[in-house]
């Protein structure tokens, strides 16, 4: 690392809180705004102003996602708006910002003011190691739901992308029965070369009567009605994909199957975890880039 | 099996409702009494009274555990109280009367009426089976209460005995760091064995500080004063052990140290499975016995 | 799949021979020509010459590698050369050569005799279910050659491709301490996620001369002078790569480290899986290609 | 440890070798005597005699076993037999004489000199942790002998003692399928809790048939006629039993099953690791004894 020691961080939830108290941690100089309904537990300089709290700092990290309204940076520890325009205002051209799942509107607004962020969503350590609180997440609900163990339960994943197989590993280790739906013949090699079933997508119909849970990683709808009216009635679905889901949920609710939309898991149920994430994955960002 | 095939279940929480759908599915005849404010799903013939419960019936279930007052059973889904004294009066010498946890003043009232229960809780199939529910359990609380992932935390499991093997194996399933304490070389020689961490009862205040999660399945005061205070802050104590338990909770509370004692997971956590177990054990104990 | 359901098997060591087996048992037509030195141990047309051997079968089956001298049929346990040429010759249209690591040579001579046969060594599924036998002959040879168990070693894994990822897995599964080295930050959260320790590329050396055991997967000379003479004397190195390798071994030999290159685990250390697999993928070609 | 720091290594095979190495790499001062025809690899003070080797040291460690033929030490990398009785006579009474698997003659015969020897061979600790090389060695016996992968294949272990337990372990651990025979309830609960398929002992006829290898863990014959007999021909059968062997070999070689009796492996396989647990029970022994 160079010797840019200096962040501000700009709102967020407990992840955020959690990045700037490991940041500390690590001996660098953290401002932070956004923060007055929260406890942070350590000691930085809790700017009033967003001038005083980018001022001489490297990078100004937005939060995860950076806004929910196109408008203002995502801060629910904070009763004042915080609006992007003001805060690009204050960037300077020898600092950077960094933002998780950056939208299109707040990006052109950014490159109005000559600030050009860059996004931490998309780098794939950071979507790798999400998929740890993602499927741990996922056991949780299964856990609370369900009148049964895992272990010895039997268990659908559909899906054997990033989630897939992590949530898989966790499940086989709890002492879960765990079978794979997946599509290609390499695939399925995969499947069992890791220990457990699988079925391919054209089989499904056969088998999904048998499950006592079924996770679905796949953003497509997987169980519609036909599928749907197969499974036990005792079965729990879970699904874990983004927009639009794999679940017909309202054809679920007609049918008596009990199905969970479970999204954004990582911030949710570890988000002292999920927030390590983010600064690790911040830090690999700047060191690569050598900005 | 011998050709006796039926069972009256008297009483009981959702784990008895659990046995008595899966004995309907196995073909026995079940008669229940105890169930009016819970739904069975499931066609059985429920008795008005004590006498047309259990008349009949080779086999009476008693719940676990069997009686909370000593004098009537352990019946939370009935208004009505069914006294032990009533329900031994109706079992004749032919009939078995089979309970979990039997109190002596249940036991000494029995044989009053020539009535010689056996008692399903301290046969060890069914302690063993157990430990899988609570070492689940005491992983769901766990991801419930800290806002890290299983995955890649610090774990200490104090005991390598049933529980302890148990729970020892889901945690580094789910990819934790095990660490176990034990007292003997051969049993740090299981530990190491296993694949986890091994320390000794006498070096554990140079460890203790280091853990994210404490798991103790021992049941003495392990965690004293003097070894509380140098737990982490962020740490969580999980007590799985019967009374007196293996903290000194009033201290924990004093010292900040967050502590949760964790009792009769099984039931709370997947009723359905500790049914099942219960159900296995009975009819291992009747396979056995010949009666 | 469709009618189609005779099969020639020419050539090959005993791969082959279990893919004969297996597919009779599977319930196909199979004739076979060029084993003569070996015991089939089940009833199959057993043809005298190329022309009766592929006369009327739908499939043409060649061994892998299916030549070693870009002339001949490899054929180990046949005394008579089986020459492509004549090979060519005898098949029709409407059959299909289905043959493994087919070199440029025999697919240029198949075209001038209006044969185009197609590959199954470079099939997906194939590549990745031979990770499996690869895998095992690795620890084989390592615990052949070593006076410590496995358990407990420390295992270095250089490269977390295929073999790199089914390679962790089994060792740990046997006790290993596990760390893989990659070179990318998203490997090192596949490498973390699954549980082993990671270092990147250029912190090799400073890590390299603690490890037992290491193995590695990369094509790419990885272990060279420099690398070589910071491993521990007692440390076996073991490597899986193809040419060129990723070991100096005449520097290995030279500083006194113990290097095995083993190379084409599958068929010496498991033929009879190593056959099932190629069977699959064979069965999976024709399916997919309707052919 | 007290301030005592001498030993005596009298005799032994490959591990007392790695045992002086690694009590010199521990600081402690060492003699030996009967390792004339191998290289130790470590400066030691090689007596010529008896009386040289022992004198002022504190404990004197015979080997295991420590004696073959109840007369000498069992020395096989010396040309000249070393007498128990000769050396019986350089021990004082401020020496302590740690054997394994003392043969009574030999304990009789040091009671008649005044020298009470302990055996480390019966320590607890010591047999545990031999279990793991001892599996090991079986897993690598299987390997070299078996056509098929271990991963997938269908393994029985009969029994569920120490050695089954960590053998099933390190079985599941490499993909294979892992089924275990037990006698009571009990342990087919603890067989289930690890994941295994349980089978009891009156099953086994049922069962036998379909496995592609069984490993025997119960000194008691087990394969007899009418159970070789039901064994699959390509089936391999792994005896790891001390004797009488749990293997009616005779009848496994007219039935034409390869049977394998597989004894003392930890010596054979990992004479590293044997020794290295032989010199921490050794150490245990000390410190717990206070002698």
């Amino acid at each position: 690392m160079r010797n840019k020691r200096s962040f501000a961080v700009i709102g967020g939830d407990l992840r955020q809180v959690k990045l700037i108290k490991s940041l500390v941690v690590d001996g660098y100089h953290v401002s932070v705004l956004g923060f007055n309904n929260v406890e942070i537990g350590i000691e930085v300089s809790n700017g009033q102003t967003i001038e005083e709290a980018v001022q001489d700092v490297d990078y100004i990290i937005a939060p995860l996602p950076c806004t929910v309204d196109d408008t203002t940076v995502n801060a629910p520890f904070c009763d004042e708006p915080i609006c992007y325009k003001e805060l690009f205002k204050c960037i300077s051209d020898k600092q950077l910002l960094i933002g998780g799942k950056i939208s299109e509107k707040i990006m052109n607004l950014a490159k109005i003011y000559n600030v050009f962020p860059i996004d931490y969503f998309d780098r794939e350590e950071l979507i790798v190691l999400n998929t740890i609180p993602t499927a741990e997440g996922a056991i949780q609900i299964a856990m609370e739901e369900l009148p049964i163990t895992l272990h010895n339960s039997r268990c659908l994943v559909l899906g054997f992308g990033r989630i897939g197989k992590v949530l898989s590993k966790m499940l086989a280790g709890i002492g879960a029965k765990v079978t794979v739906e997946a599509r290609k013949h390499s695939d399925i090699a995969w499947v069992k070369s890791y220990g457990y079933q699988g079925i391919y997508l054209y089989e499904i119909g056969n088998y999904i009567g048998k499950f006592d849970i079924i996770f679905n990683t796949i953003p497509k709808v997987m169980l519609d009605q036909q599928t749907l009216s197969k499974i036990s009635k005792e079965c729990l679905v879970i699904d874990l994909a983004s927009k639009p889901g794999g679940v017909d949920f309202e054809m679920a609710r007609n049918l008596g199957v009990k199905a969970i939309w479970a999204l954004s898991l990582p911030g949710k149920v570890a988000s002292d975890t999920a927030g390590e994430i983010i600064k690790d994955t911040i830090l690999n960002m700047i060191e690569e880039l050598g900005v």
